[in-house]
C-alpha cells in the first residue's frame, strides 16, 4: 500500500500467458519470404513414443511464447506495418478525433481508460490497390498470402506423402482441397472470392489467417461488454483466453458505454482478426433509439472502426423493407439484433434500409482499409419452426447480389448463416449459399439442431456446426453454454471454443483435409500405449483431460500405469491387443489360409441351420387369431 | 446416535425423488386395455401462455411421482407379473442358488448386503411362446405392445392433425414412421425384427419401452461399479438419476466383487430395461483369467442373470478366430472389453469362440426368459484410423448371420455399432447394418467423430450420435465427459444423458417424427414471449438453464422482465419483432404488392450496377506481372 504507483501500475489488464503443457512455440520461415516468421505449436511426446513432436495450428499469438515480452499497455508488436508501408499505395493521416459519443458519453470514473499509445491510421490512396481481393485479382501475391499458405501447411515444405489418398477418401461436397497450399493457390482462391484474409491495414498486430472452403475450417468466438456487465480488463483477457484455446477470430459485440476504448485495447493486443457489428455502436450514439439512426451516424462509425483496425464488419444490408412482413408469422420473429434494429428503422420511416441504399458507399469506405464484409443474416431463424423460411432465403438472395457489388468494388466478402436449423434442413442452406453468393465463404452460427436444451446450446449447435462445416462452411461462430440465458464467463468461453474446435476438426477430417488425421492418430497411439501424459498434452484441452483422469486415479504412478480406471488393473483390452499383435506377427501364410477356410465352412453351416430354422419358423406354435391379446 | 436401529435404517440406498420443476406425472389408460397405466410427464406453463400443459415422454418411473411410495428396500411394484401370469405359458420355479463366486467371492464386510426380498423366477414352459417376437410372429398383441404404443403416442388417442405433413417434410432415409402408433403397428415391427421390447419376464418392475427405427430414438446410460471404485448405494442412485434425466435404458457394466448383489438392487428398483455384458461377470468367476473361461461358467452366468431379470445381454458372438488377425495393424487394436476377452480366449486355445459355437444354446436360454440379444461389436474401431476396416465389417456380417439364427430361435435382437468414426464414414455403417442384419435395430456407442478431445467425448460422440440416429439408429449409448479418462460421477452421468437426449431428439426432428417439434415450438414461444420460467421448465435440464440465467441476472424480477442479459433493457430484438407483427397485421394487400414491386425494381437496378462493375472489374488497376509479391 505504501509503494508509489505509476500510471501503468493500476488497471492494466491481466492476461493469461505461458506455454500450453509440453508445448513449444516454433516459427517457420517461408522459403519465398524468409523475413516472415509464421507461428506454430509443437507438442513434445514422451521419449518412449519414439515419435517426433506433433505440430498443430496455433492461434494463441505471442502470449503462449515464454520468450515474448508481453505488455498489454503497449500492445503487440506491429510487424505488419512494415509490410504495408513497403507495399505502398497507402497514406498515413491524422484520423478522426475520438468523440464523447464513441464511448456512449461516459465521463469521469465511468469512462474506461484510453489505450496509452496512439497510432496514426493508414488508408488507401485514391486509385491504388488496397485489399487482398484487389491484389489477388491483379495476380499479385501479398505477404499475407505467403503467410497464410505457410500457416495452413504448418510450415511443411511439401505435401504429405499420402495427401492425395487422404483427400480422396474424404467427402468435401465439391470443394477443391489441394494436397499442399501454395501462395498461388491462396491468391487464386481469394481472386475467385472463395476465400478471404480479414486484415485491416490498421491492424498491424495481426497474424494473418485465411477463411475459405478449401482451407482448414476456422472458428470465431464472441466477446464484448454489455449494458449489464463486464469491464475492459475482462474483455482483453477474454480475447487472449479465447485465442489460447483455439479461436481463429474474435468478434467484439460490445454494447453500452466505452465501446471505443474497449475495442482499442482489444485490437492493439489481438493477434487474430477482430470483427464487429458497427450498427451496435451507431445505436448507442443515438441513445438506443433505432429510428434516430442515420446514414451519417453509421458512416462515421464505420470510419471510426476502420481507423482502429477492425478486420471485418457484420453489415445487415440484406434486411430489406419488402422482407419484413415475411417474418410476422414466425415463432421467434427476428432474432438478430442488427436485423431487428434495421427492421425497426425501416418500419418507423417506411423507407428502404440505409445499409442497402448506401451499400456502394459502404464498399468504398471498407475497401480503403481492407475491412472484409461479413454480410449479416438479419433474418436468420431463431427457432426450429422458422428454419429455411421465405424471409431467410429472400435475404440470402439479396446477400448474393450484394456480394457481387462488393467484389466489383474490390472488397473481400463472407456471408453469415443461421441459426436454428434441424439436421435435415442444414445442407440446403449450404447449397443455396454457395449458389446465391458465388462460393463466397459461409460463416454460420451453429446451427442449433433443436431448441429444447438451453444450458447446452454449445452442444445443440456443435452438432449443426460440425455438419455444416463438413458441407462447406468456412468459419463457425461459437455458441457458449450460456446462449439464450446469460453472459458467458471465462469457463463458458473456453467450453464454447473447445466445442467449436471439435466441430471444425471433425469437419476437416470428413472433408479429407490431408493433414487433419495426424493429431487423431498421434493421440490414439498415445492412448493405446498408455502414454497418459501424451494423451493429455495432445488433447484440445489438456487441463481438463488431466483433471478428469486425476479425479479417479490421482496418484502420479497411475499416469505411467498400463491400465486405466475403467477396467482396473486385472483386465485390460489394450493389453490383450498387444498379445493379438504378437499372434498375428507369428502367423504363417498357411495358418492364415487355414483359418479363413475354417471360417468359411462354419459360416456355411450356420447359414444352412438358419435357413432350416427359418423354414420351420412360426410353425412350432399354434397360431392364435390375429390381434388376440394376452 | 441413541436411536435404536432397525435393519432398514442403515445402508438403504438414498435415491432422488420428487417431481421435476412445474411437472406432473400423468397416467393414460389405453382404450384397448384400460387396466394399464402408462406414465407421461406434463409440464405446466404460466397462465399468460394460454397454452395447455406440454406432455413429454417420461423415463423416470415412480421416483418422480410424489404420490408414489418409494422404498428401495422393497423395490418397485411388480405390476408386470400379473400380466405375465395371466398370459400363461410360464412356470415359477426355485431358481439357481446364489454362489459365492457370483459376488466375486466377497465375504464379511466386503460382501454387499443382499436385496431384502426374494422372488421366485419365471421361465417359459417347453413348447410355449415366451418372447415378444414369438407373440408378434403369431399375430398376438401383448400387453407390452399396447403399453409401448400408448407410450410412444404420449397417450394421444389419434394422430396429430399435421402428422403426415411433419413426416413428409422430414428425411428418414427409408424408415417408415407412421402418423400414429397402433398396437398392430408395434406387433408388425417386432414380427419383422425391426423393433424390440426388451422385457425379461423376471423384470416385473419394468415400464416397457420399444426400440426400433420407426419409433422415438432411445438412449442408454452405462453405470456399474468397477474394481477401482463405487458402491451399491451409488449404483442404485446412478440408475435412478440417469432415468430421471431421460435414460430409456441402463446397462450395468459392473466388474469386480458384488456384481450379483449390486445387480439385484438395481433391477428390483428399475423402471427401465437393464442390460449387461455377461462375460464380465463370467470373467470375475474365473478370477479375471480369460483363458480359464468355459462355456459352462458362461452358461451358468446367463441363467443367473436371466433369473434376476436382466432385459438384454451384450453377447460378442461375432468375434471369430478368423477375424482376430485383421486387427493387428490397427492403431487401437481391440477396444471392446468383451471383444478382447474373447480374442484372448481364442488365442490361448486356438479355437473358435464358445459364444459362436454355442450360439444356439444361448438362444434357447435367452428365449425362455425373453432376454433380448444386443449382439456386441467386439471389433468396433477405437480410433478414427480404424473406422470401417475389414475387422469391423467382417464381424458385422457375422452379426447379420447370428441375427437370423436368433430370430429363427424366437429371440428379439438388436445390433451394437461403433465407436470412433469420422462423419463421412458414419452413414455407410448404418446402410451396411440395415442390409447385413435385416433391419434389426442398431444400437451405437456415439460414434465419436474425432479422437482429439478427451474430456469432451460426450460432445465428439454426441455429434456422431445425432447423425447416426437420424440415419436410422434406434438406440444411442451415451458417452460421458469422463470417457477414456475415468469413472463418471453423478454430474457426468447427467451431462452424458442430457447430451444424448439432445442427439436423440435432434434425430427425431430430422426424421420427421410427427410430434417431435411440439416441444421445440413450445419452448421457442416461451422464449419469444419472455416466459423465462416456462423456458427453464421446458428445457431438457431445467436446473442448469435456471442456474445459468441466475448467474447473470439473479433477481427474481428479471424472470418476468421483458428483456434478457444479452442485450440489456434498452434494446431488444424480441420487442421489435412484436412491432413487426403489428405492422404486418396492419398491411393491406395493396401495400404488400407495392412493396414487392419496389423490391423487384431495386433489385433490377442493383443487378445492372453489379454487371457494370464486374465488366469494368480489374481494369481500374494496372496489371502487375503474375506472382509479383509486395
Amino acid at each position: 500500500m505504501n509503494k508509489p504507483t505509476k500510471p501503468g501500475d493500476f488497471d492494466a489488464p491481466k492476461v493469461t500467458t505461458g506455454a500450453l503443457p509440453a508445448s513449444r512455440k516454433v516459427y517457420s520461415r517461408p522459403a519465398r519470404d524468409p523475413d516472415l516468421a509464421v507461428p506454430h505449436r509443437e507438442i513434445d511426446l514422451h521419449p518412449s513414443a519414439n515419435e517426433p513432436a506433433v505440430r498443430v495450428y496455433d492461434t494463441s499469438g505471442p502470449y503462449s511464447d515464454p520468450t515474448a515480452e508481453i505488455d498489454v499497455e503497449k500492445g503487440l508488436p506491429r510487424h505488419r506495418r512494415d509490410w504495408l508501408l513497403a507495399r505502398g499505395g497507402l497514406e498515413e493521416y491524422d484520423g478522426r478525433d475520438v468523440k464523447p459519443e464513441d464511448n456512449g458519453g461516459a465521463t469521469g470514473k465511468y469512462l474506461a481508460r484510453e489505450f496509452p499509445v496512439k497510432h496514426m491510421p493508414l488508408r488507401g490512396l485514391p486509385g491504388q490497390m488496397v485489399t487482398q481481393y484487389e491484389f489477388a485479382k491483379a495476380g499479385i501475391i501479398t505477404k499475407e498470402m505467403v503467410y497464410v499458405a505457410e500457416r495452413e501447411n504448418l510450415g511443411r515444405s511439401q505435401a504429405l506423402e499420402n495427401a492425395r489418398a487422404q483427400i480422396d477418401q474424404g467427402n468435401s461436397f465439391g470443394a477443391d482441397i489441394p494436397e499442399f497450399i501454395t501462395p498461388e493457390f491462396v491468391r487464386d482462391e481469394i481472386a475467385r472470392g472463395r476465400a478471404i484474409i480479414p486484415a485491416n491495414i490498421n491492424h498491424a498486430e495481426l497474424e494473418p489467417q485465411i477463411i475459405g472452403r478449401n482451407f482448414l475450417v476456422k472458428i470465431n468466438a464472441n466477446i464484448g461488454n454489455s449494458a449489464v456487465a463486464s469491464s475492459i480488463e475482462e474483455e482483453v483477457e477474454k480475447m487472449v483466453w479465447a485465442t489460447r484455446w483455439g479461436a481463429d477470430n474474435v468478434m467484439d459485440l460490445s454494447t453500452g458505454r466505452n465501446i471505443h476504448n474497449t475495442r482499442e485495447w482489444i485490437i492493439r493486443n489481438s493477434p487474430v482478426p477482430i470483427g464487429t457489428v458497427p450498427i451496435y455502436q451507431a445505436l448507442e450514439k443515438v441513445n438506443g433509439v433505432a429510428e434516430d439512426l442515420t446514414w451519417e451516424v453509421y458512416r462515421d462509425t464505420l470510419i471510426e472502426q476502420c481507423e482502429q483496425g477492425v478486420d471485418y464488419f457484420t453489415i445487415h444490408a440484406g434486411v430489406r423493407l419488402a422482407y419484413i412482413h415475411l417474418t410476422a408469422k414466425r415463432v421467434c420473429g427476428i432474432v438478430s439484433r442488427g436485423g431487428s434494429i434495421m427492421a425497426k428503422w425501416m418500419l418507423a420511416h417506411h423507407k428502404e434500409s440505409f445499409l442497402y441504399d448506401h451499400f456502394e458507399d459502404i464498399c468504398d469506405i471498407m475497401r480503403a482499409y481492407d475491412v472484409s464484409f461479413s454480410l449479416g443474416d438479419g433474418l436468420r431463424p431463431g427457432a426450429i419452426a422458422d428454419a429455411n423460411d421465405a424471409a431467410q432465403f429472400a435475404e440470402l438472395e439479396t446477400l448474393g447480389e450484394l456480394t457481387k457489388i462488393a467484389w466489383a468494388k474490390g472488397c473481400q466478402v463472407m456471408i453469415e448463416g443461421p441459426g436454428h436449423v434441424p439436421m435435415h434442413k442444414i445442407k440446403i442452406n449450404m447449397d443455396k449459399q454457395l449458389k446465391a453468393c458465388g462460393e463466397a465463404p459461409f460463416y454460420t452460427l451453429g446451427p442449433l439442431v433443436t431448441d429444447i436444451a438451453p444450458g447446452y446450446d454449445h452442444i445443440t449447435s456443435g452438432i449443426g456446426a460440425a455438419m455444416i462445416g463438413w458441407f462447406g462452411t468456412s468459419m463457425l461462430c461459437y455458441v457458449t453454454p450460456k446462449e439464450h440465458l446469460g453472459l458467458p464467463d471465462r469457463n463458458d468461453v473456453k467450453v464454447g471454443v473447445i466445442t467449436y474446435r471439435i466441430a471444425a476438426h471433425a469437419a476437416d477430417l470428413a472433408k479429407g483435409h490431408p493433414a487433419a488425421q495426424l493429431r487423431d492418430d498421434a493421440l490414439s497411439r498415445a492412448r493405446f500405449e498408455f502414454r497418459w501424459e501424451d494423451q493429455f498434452n495432445l488433447a484440445l484441452d489438456p487441463e481438463t483431460a488431466r483433471d478428469f483422469h486425476d479425479q479417479t486415479l490421482p496418484k502420479d504412478a497411475h499416469k505411467v500405469a498400463h491400465f486405466c480406471s475403467m477396467c482396473g488393473p486385472k483386465f485390460c483390452s489394450m493389453k490383450i491387443t498387444a498379445e493379438v499383435r504378437d499372434y498375428a506377427a507369428g502367423m504363417s501364410e498357411n495358418e492364415r489360409l487355414d483359418l479363413e477356410k475354417q471360417a468359411a465352412e462354419a459360416r456355411k453351416g450356420m447359414e444352412e441351420k438358419s435357413r432350416e430354422f427359418l423354414n420351420k419358423g412360426g410353425e412350432i406354435y399354434i397360431h392364435a387369431p390375429k390381434d388376440r391379446q394376452t
